[in-house]
């Protein structure tokens, strides 16, 4: 048996719901689930389905070709198709925050992930023997004013090497370069810490000492040009008291941080986010 | 144009959705809603879905016909079909307790709520005034132990009277009989006053007070004959500490009661609620 | 008896604690609350105390005068004593949204506000009923632009005439003028309908829906010449999905103003809010 | 310098406060924190100090002494006093779940808690390279139903050898023996994963699936000999729906666990737990 997750979006018209589930009946399919959203100011009709196929002779590749070549052109969609065979292969982005790190690598080892990590990526050697208890690669690639370019290039060396699905900054404190984000657009994911689109930038926690919230966030996103404005996948929050000094906010940041940024990941990783218009359908 | 919602549950079995989504789309119904759910333990099928009709010829009682004779009997399927024609129409019973009354009656003068309110029946006279101030019929029907039976028979013969689809119990401190309960399955909502299943029966403040519990909360249920078991609808819940008194946790819980029992009464009211196994599918 | 209830700020430096006990225990006072909170930021220290005093012979006013003329000025405090005497009178400002209105009015009828309501004021005549039903004077101060002067002139005659404590801008959709807000520093209470400081001033849920965030939120703050910038007293959230309207985000947020603006005025009533640096503390 | 932390309880009476905050600056001590509460049903004072004492001459013991000779026995106090030079040695027992221990000791390398772990128990071998890859000393005691005696008798050694001042289970399978909860009282964590008093005892992320419930918990308690009855530290809940299967309330229960035990540690470690009655006063 194989499973097939399909993801569409395209322009809102009737009978596009009876048009795709009678399409998979035709080709034998059961669909498992459905589901689907419709943005009423933009009229934009989305939908995720997963489909089961039984029969022996089901090949994925003449199902996509014959989905492209009827559905996807006569409505115009925007699709992707996903197969269950496939895991996919996250790369993680490093710096010297390891709360985050120790999240992911334990919930890894846990089997709680649907992801392969082929490597971890660090501008500082600091966490590297954390990736050694975990036993996984270590890239030490430096990022100073003069060898950004060097770096970069090296960062998409490794990328393409390790047929890198995903990118995953957990807390990695350097920009990303536009090109980096170009050949990975909606696939590099980020965590801010704060509640955005408040305390955009550096520093928030400081910013959110200085304010005198009550509330503290968090926000996974994926990476766009514009700092920290990308397109939301998850947030979280929790309460604060005038009582907290700002290494009290940090620290109940961090678990936020290690909990919203793992959302974002289970959620990319089940095809359950689509974007559009720098915002995001979440399916559940 | 007629905005159908259809539910249905059934056992699962393979193309049910492209077969009912067909049927739809034959009648030139355009399906602007759909979502459904598999409970995998049980292997119950659920689905919901909003359905547009245009043409002038459409009516609701022949689709119903058509549905019930094709669909319906061919899949085993229990199932609902509501025209958004037709107000659901609530009858509230209360006591002495007015935030759930005040808040309910707020919504309802806002424009809120999608739904009429006949009348108020209680079994005291001290929230009269409320009533009359709303302009609402309120109906004293004291409740004794002697005039038990005489008060459920006048209760039945109101809600008949004013063609009541569902009762809402806003702090009614009375138990309901089984005869009502039995004459109105999964249409009459109550407000518990704790966490459920934690505290079940009366003065659920004073047990979680003396349990010392860090966490309270409010549930609405359906109401069946066995006390605070009957299917879950919504939970909410607040933090308290140890410098709450009991006072301070039903000042509390107010908050919690309202907001619980009137996020219920919408799910109810917008056809978003399922009901099976003394379980619930909300429906987003 | 008599119940004082001191909120104390100053440098912060040995012994407040100490001196400040021990004078209470002098003049036979029983200390029934403290807490105190040092921002080490800033180096200021906040006290709050509740202490009941038997004797027939205390009088609030001379406790007040030994209290200034030793320990206040000693310390260099900024103080304040209340007496459990007074209930704080509140006026209400409102335009045309109900929904905080219905809540406040239904809390007060309820008892569960210490405090009176002498009056509301209203530029619009559309929620004059609801005042009406709840027996509350109600006077319609129309503001235009040309308007602005007599009317703020009216507005603080009311304030006067009626010796109002505090004011309460329950969605009034106004700009207060700096003169009432010099009258009344850190008395003007605000619910803004974001989680600040995201969506600072006109249109938040709309600006949260274009945004695509994951929780929305309302702020009651103290009105300050900065819109939207004053000392936050409370903030609640609420999750949001891709699924919600801006009307449903409307919806839900209404839920949150209510209890919000609510929360501050207990807070505000009980003495349990101090304000410095534009932030404040707020004691359990 | 040395911080002193004292916790004290006793029958509510007038001058509490001020006879201790007086013998503090006696001793030439400045208090940076104090907080009280007084349980109005029980008539019990709870108060927390901290105070700094700056002279070379000053010592804990003699300070312990006049304390104990003075106050604590005229105001018939329980108290404890602890110097902030000795940081509390946990001991770590756990079986075959790992993710509170990932957590735990993630949080530890971090520097985040404020306590030394000499070593881990587990009966069982599986999760030893993680104690391994932390450096952290294993010690495999197996219990079955016959070596269940020797087993607590090893364990009892390992904690009297190692001077432990409390053992924290995160998710260990087994009763623990009344001999054990005498000799560690109020000082054994334990991390069950349901907002108790709901679903008490084995599954009751079954339970709660079962029941229907919309939010689920995890608590953290002091152990006592009645199971998941002992005296609540601290809760934490999230939403779930029909849609999440057990596995997935097992998973999102997980992340609940970590929080709410590493929560309680941090607690514990800062002495900001007074327990009586079955409850606690949790002090900011």
């Amino acid at each position: 048996m194989q499973k097939i997750t399909i993801l569409i979006h395209c322009k809102d018209r009737p009978n596009i719901i009876a048009t795709v589930t009678n399409f998979i009946a035709q080709k034998d399919g059961n669909i498992v689930y459905i589901d689907q959203h419709v943005d009423r100011e933009q009229n934009i009709f989305f939908m995720r389905l997963e489909s089961e196929f039984t029969k022996e002779s089901f090949s994925a590749d003449v199902f996509r070709d014959a989905f492209k070549n009827t559905l996807a052109e006569a409505f115009d969609m925007k699709w992707r198709i996903y197969s269950s065979a496939r895991k996919p292969k996250m790369a993680l982005f490093i710096s010297k925050y390891d709360h985050c790190l120790y999240d992911l690598l334990g919930r890894y080892n846990s089997g709680e992930l649907n992801l392969e990590i082929p490597f971890i990526i660090s501008n500082h050697l600091d966490l590297k023997p954390i990736a050694d208890s975990f036993k996984i690669p270590f890239f030490h690639v430096p990022v100073t004013k003069d060898t950004k370019k060097e770096a970069e290039q090296k960062q998409l060396e490794l990328l393409e090497e390790y047929q890198i699905d995903f990118i995953v900054l957990a807390r990695y404190m350097q920009i990303i370069s536009p090109k980096l984000i170009e050949r990975y657009p909606n696939k590099i994911i980020n965590i801010h810490h704060s509640f955005l689109p408040a305390f955009v930038g550096a520093k928030p926690y400081h910013s959110a000492f200085k304010r005198g919230v009550k509330i503290i966030g968090a926000t996974s996103h994926y990476v766009t040009e514009e700092l920290d404005a990308g397109p939301i996948i998850d947030q979280g929050v929790t309460r604060v008291s005038h009582s907290h000094s700002i290494e009290d906010l940090i620290a109940k940041g961090r678990d936020l941080e290690k909990i919203v940024l793992a959302n974002a990941v289970k959620l990319h990783t089940n095809r359950k986010v689509m974007v559009y218009n720098n915002k995001t359908v979440i399916f559940s």
